[in-house]
């Protein structure tokens, strides 16, 4: 077992959104490492015919109502986007620019969580040059250079191979986490996530 | 507050069976009462536009692995029936002839434990009379009697009534819970049911 766990992200997702206080520090917790893969759910839609929950009649007035409620039981700053949902492709770019420069995943995980927050808690257009600029001065990052590095060729060619593996693997909705292998789907499978790492997979 | 849960469910749906062993304890450790509404979850889907996950792509073969992940956590017996999904009109209709016969939901209650059994421990076709002369027999009830009644005009338009009235009030998905006039859906909601029980809702 490599103890690794593949978490899978739409930043258009409320639920991955969620699930982003937590999975870190649940890996860490039980000696996992943790890799963000920030994903275009709506190329996974199109294998698979799903749907975001605001285009299904009665679910989505209920998913509205429980995104707000999980919030509330999770005591973190929330509030449905007045564009909503959203492409999420520019930011996901950002953060594999982030991620491919570094090496790492310490200052585009950084970016990811300040993307979510400009969207989730403050209401921000988050496919916006400009609020994506707020969001990289934030984190102490060139606007410009980070601009200029999301739209490269060769960016763009991996966010595209990030997502047409994600869909080889299954994944189909946000979050959705691959674990030593395992597939969950879901911030609501969280318990089942500690569980498998706690006890190894079983 | 009336402390009542309204527990939804289709007899075709593992997840319903899942929370099935917990609704009723939980229920009755914060002094709550709990209805058990079988119904036929086509119905719901006619408007919500909704499918069972064995008729969507991707999504199908990691949910038949998360029942079979979720029963074996839950320490349940459970296997994906030969005939899965199946139309649950008559297992339903047999629960309210019970119940409209008695009053009160004891007998009803113990038939549907009876049939998720049948069901996804044994493998049983329950739209089959002969399965469901069985079920009757186990729990003591004359088959020819149970099946004359669900077959009734009454007991086939209270069971209409009650498709038309859950969908009047939202309900798209099972296992699906309303608890105080507060929708919940899915068995994983269970944990939000309970906290929203010991506080008293909020």
């Amino acid at each position: 077992m490599n103890k690794h766990v593949e978490f899978y992200l739409d930043f258009a997702s409320p639920f991955a959104y969620f699930a982003s206080f937590k999975i870190d520090e649940m890996a860490e917790k039980y000696g996992y490492t943790c890799e963000w893969i920030p994903m275009f759910l709506g190329a996974a839609f199109q294998k698979s015919g799903g749907k975001p929950f605001t285009e299904v009649p009665m679910k989505h007035e209920y998913s509205i109502m429980d995104t707000e409620r999980t919030a509330r039981f999770m005591e973190v700053p929330y509030q449905i986007p007045d564009v909503f949902p959203i492409l999420s492709i520019n930011p996901s770019r950002a953060f594999y620019w982030l991620q491919e420069r570094d090496g790492n995943q310490v200052k585009a995980k950084k970016f990811a969580k300040a993307v979510f927050h400009a969207y989730f808690a403050e209401n921000k257009n988050i496919m916006a040059p400009e609020v994506l600029a707020e969001v990289a001065k934030s984190i102490g990052e060139d606007p410009e250079e980070m601009g200029a590095g999301m739209q490269s060729a060769e960016i763009k060619e991996k966010f595209k191979v990030v997502n047409d593996s994600a869909i080889e693997k299954g994944v189909f909705g946000s979050p959705f986490f691959i674990v030593d292998g395992e597939a969950f789907w879901g911030s609501d499978r969280l318990w089942m996530i500690k569980r498998w790492m706690r006890s190894g997979g079983w």
